[in-house]
Formats: structure tokens, sequence, C-alpha cells
């Protein structure tokens, strides 16, 4: 865990797309001081008038700023990971200034030969979130016996960190300690107690790697919820998806859902099998390794009204006889109580 | 596809062992001419006395060897595919005598510095097989048209390779243009028209990979046998399994099968759920991106005697309605009949 640091999120374009999922999460989540927000879009107006969180505001360009910070933080993750030209500049000025860079892209900006050099003559540091770890392991099985909790999904961007999140954070409240497992950039940049970027490391290692994190864990936290990936159903990342749903040995599944999306997000001609389907791939494929079971679902309801989810919330609790919550907005004090009861 | 070579195959201790899976693949079915087999275990035999193949003599060190030869193939594949320290004197031969090395460990060993500063001195070159491709991407669907036949499995080492290339073999011998997509390091090292070492390549980008090779050699081959890897119920392997069953896109599965195999191999706590499962869990994972049907079972009849593998057969063809075949000693010529017709 890094020290808590002032950081300016870059987030051109994307603060309220899809794509803006890390600056966004950052946002409402950090423990971090965000002392702004660089997005040529949404320049002169405040993040709480977006996104009705606390008050930041945001600028044209990071040379606009004129507080002192520590870290410059990438708040995009596009598909691939590649890094759009045109936010050159406002890297190369943290650089130029000596501050630190946290990039979750897929190019480690600590492979560009210009920042390099940079850097190098200025002192800054570049952190590449998802830079796999040194001395990888194939899993052995070993990390079995560890009481893990995972959030799974239907899609890509369902809300399955915020949801680990939230039943850690609810989970503290009660007094129980938790702890958080992130496998992609924006919950290691929030701050977790252990975090790997699970989709860089190489496959073979995948199940592995998030068996060492839920060792690691496991030896100073009585429940772990670890954040899962994609979905099994996703033509592109479902590799990831059973790398952990095997690695994490859960005991209990969540799953986070949004009721609204047909098709998986980005591939057009792939449907999202129906939440049935996913409660039993999930339930299935967990029985060979860990046996974990699902005990809720998350629901994701950006497009939706209060009427249309809590109606959906019925449906899905009359047809699996499972709680369903749009954690969201009513945090997840119900799903931990499913947690801890089923 | 490399061409013809005079190659000296490095198997040390695992010629009839489990880990000896490459330097028998490579045995038995590659179009290169075998000068010599080094096994300090079985030096002085011939393979042909151990594994019933064509005639090569058997060394107990490299340096025993007079005949010249092109190029030192590394036959073995550890757990995580760590080189042992014991074969470095036969490698460092090699590499003085300016001769090629191909490898398939995880560890490259072209960044090993004793091996590279050899080679550099000496012109010897090494191939690391398992070094991922430059330009890698996440999988887009686009592969989804091409006409593909998945051969998956039950578990690791239950000649998912073997039948992959068999099917090839016979669709060949009956006018068929087939193609053979390899994608861990012995199908390549034996010769395939695309091949990949998918473990190696990081999660996100696996399906993808697969799917570059499955439209590259479609365009010039109207039916493609694409080698799996692992299986849906390896704690391990898994993510591996399911990127390359969504990546590559089949309209037709055979699952490779060991019936003698109570536990994942090297797993003992880990239980092989039923071939049941693995044709329901198969068939449901490839319906939501390429909707491929499980048409055919290939057995690994390696601990079964002749009466057994009968029953057997009659057993699986009266439960499941599907060919079961014994492909190592007989051939894919079912198998094959049951992917054209079905």
């Amino acid at each position: 865990m890094p020290p808590l640091m002032k950081i300016v999120i870059l987030a051109h374009d994307v603060l309220l797309e899809h794509y803006g999922k890390t600056a966004r999460g950052v946002y409402y989540y950090s423990s971090h001081e965000i002392i702004g927000i660089v997005d040529r879009k949404h320049a002169g107006m405040d993040a709480s008038q977006l996104l009705h969180g606390r008050n930041v505001k945001i600028y044209h360009s990071l040379k606009e700023i004129k507080e002192d910070y520590d870290a410059l933080l990438i708040g995009s993750s596009p598909i691939g990971g590649k890094m759009p030209e045109e936010w050159r500049d406002d890297i190369k000025l943290a650089l130029l200034q000596g501050k630190i860079v946290i990039s979750g892209l897929h190019d480690f900006l600590s492979e560009d030969e210009e920042f390099r050099k940079i850097a190098e003559r200025t002192g800054a540091k570049i952190w590449d979130v998802r830079k796999p770890p040194e001395n990888m392991r194939v899993a052995d099985g070993s990390g079995r016996f560890a009481n893990t909790v995972l959030v799974a999904g239907t899609d890509c961007a369902v809300g399955k960190m915020i949801t680990a999140i939230q039943l850690t954070i609810e989970a503290k409240k009660r007094g129980i300690n938790a702890g958080f497992i992130a496998t992609g950039q924006t919950g290691i940049m929030i701050g977790a107690d252990a975090g790997v970027v699970i989709d860089r490391v190489p496959g073979d290692f995948m199940a592995g790697v998030t068996e060492d994190m839920v060792k690691k864990v496991s030896k100073e936290k009585e429940i772990i919820f670890v954040e899962g990936q994609g979905s099994l159903s996703h033509p592109a990342y479902s590799g990831v998806t059973l790398a952990i749903l095997h690695g994490s040995y859960p005991k209990k599944i969540i799953i986070a859902h949004d009721p609204k999306r047909v098709h998986h997000f980005g591939y057009q001609d792939f449907k999202i099998p129906p939440l049935k389907w996913h409660i039993e791939m999930y339930e299935k494929l967990a029985e060979s390794v860990s046996g974990g079971k699902v005990v809720g679902i998350a629901i994701d309801g950006e497009n939706m009204s209060d009427d249309e989810m809590e109606k959906y919330k019925d449906e899905i609790e009359n047809e699996f006889n499972l709680p369903a919550e749009d954690v969201f907005h009513n945090g997840a004090n119900r799903l931990l109580n499913a947690v801890l009861e089923r």
C-alpha cells in the first residue's frame, strides 16, 4: 500500500464514459487527496456536479493546476490498454516536474523511450500498475483453505470491484477483520491488501498469482473479498475470469450483473447468456476446485429507474431465492448478511 | 515452419515419464531427422526398444555423439517450466558448437547470461518456442467464421496434441485441405501451420492470439484442427483452457480423456469430474461464443488392457451416443468421420 498522496487524475474525454471507470473508482473510493481532474471535455466544471461525490475541480490540462501534488494518476483503461497519444503532453509535464506517474495501461510507460529519459533526468517515478510480479508460479492447491468470497460477474464493468470494496467496508464496520484483493488496476490504485493485474499475467501463472495473494492476505484477515474479472461468457476475457475463480478458491460467490445489458460491452455480436446460466456455470466450475456457491446478486442499476430496480430485485429473489442489491446506491449490507449466513 | 533439420533430443531421465511428452511427441511425429537422444537413464539402448517407433540411439551425454547435427531440442516441459541445472553442460556444448538450441521451457534460455554470451561468440542460435509473438491483441470476434475443430480434454497430458495431429493427417489422406494449430511447445516443435504457446501469453491476449492464428490459417485451409490445453476443471490451467475454447471458435469439439486417471496429474487433492461433466461444460461454455458441440471422445488408453479399452469404448458410445477411439493405436479415422458427419 502506497502512503496517502495528493493526486491529479488524468481522464481526458472519458470521465463519464465506460473507459473512465478507473478515474471514477479512484474519485469515489480512494483515500488519496484529489487535487484536480484533467479532462478537456468537462474543463471548468466541478466533478461533484457530474459524479455527485467530493468537490474536485476539472482542468483542461495539467499545466493549469498551480497547487502542488505528488502523483498524476492515469484514469482510463481503453480496450487493449494502449495510451492515446494526446495524453503525452500532460504525462511529460508531470515527469518534468519530477512527480510520480501511476498508470494502469497495457503499454508500460516505463518502457517509453521519451518518458524513461525524462524520468531519469528529473528523478520522476513511473509506476506501471499492470507490471506482473517477479517470481510467479503455477497454482498448487495450497490456497484452498482460505476463507474467500469472490465477486464475479456477467460482463466487464458491471460493478465487481465496487461490490468487493463495499463488502469489505461493511464487514469492517461490523468489526470483522476483512481484507480486499484487487485483480485490476483501479482496485490496486484505490488501495488493496494485495493486488495484481491478473489479465497481464501469463496464462499459466494467473491462478497461481491469485492463490499467492489469497494465502498472503489470509494470514492476517479472517475473510477476504476478491475482485473478479470479466465473465465466463466473454469472448475475449473468459480465461482470466476462470483463472481467478479457481485460483481464489471461493467458499461464497456474489455475481455482479447489469440487467439492461444485452450484449457484451463492445462486442455487439455476442449476447450475454441469462443470469441463470452464469449462476450455474460459476457454481459448476467452482465445484471441481473449491465448491463455492452463489449467495447473492449485485445489480448494476445505472440505466434503471427506481421502479424497474425494485421490480427486478423481486424477480431475482423469487426466481433464485438469492438476495439482490443495488450496491452502488444502497451499500452491501444485505449481501454481506447473505455471505455470513448462507 | 522451420526447414527439416538433423536434431538431437535432450531428455535426461524423462524419456518414458510424464514430463518427456515433448521428447516422445517429436520422436513419433516430427519430420526432422533424429540423430540421437540424450538420456543418461537409458544410455546404450535404442529408442525403438522403449518406444516402438523409429531407430534412434540413446546417449549418456551430447559429447558422445560424433555425427553432425543442426539443432539440440529440449524434450521436457517440467511443472512451471524451469530448466534442471544438470542439463546445462549439454546445452553449453551445443552452443559452443554453434548449433541451434530449441527450447520450450518457461525460463527463456536466450535470457540466461552464460548461454547468451556463448551464443554471441559462436554464432549459435537459441529459439525459445514459448516466447509470445509481438503485436498481440484482444479478441474481437472476427475469427468466428472459421471452420475449426478443437481437441479439448479432461486433464493435462491426455493426448490432445496427438489427436489433433492424427485428425489432420487422416483428413489430408482423404484429400481434405486440413490445417493444424499448435498451442503448446511440442506441437510447435513437431511443425504446425501456426503455433503459439498460449499459456505464456498474458491473460488478456490469450483468446486474441488464438483468434489471430485461426484467421490466418483459415485463409488457406478448409478445416482446422486446434490443439487445446489443460482442462476446464484444472485448478492451475483452466483459464488457458477456456481462452482457447473461446478464441478458436470451434464448430465441433473432440474431448481427450484418460479413464484411469482419478486426480488431476500432479494434483492429488483435486479429483477430475466425470466425462459427462466435461461434455456439458465444454458445450455450455462454447454456446455463448461459437456454439460448438462435442462430437467424439479420444481415449488415452496408456494404462488400459485391450479388453478394458473395448468395454470402455462401448460404455461411452452407449451413454453419450458419441464415437470413442484409442487414437494413439487406431488412428483418427472414426473420429474424423464424426467431425465430418455430425
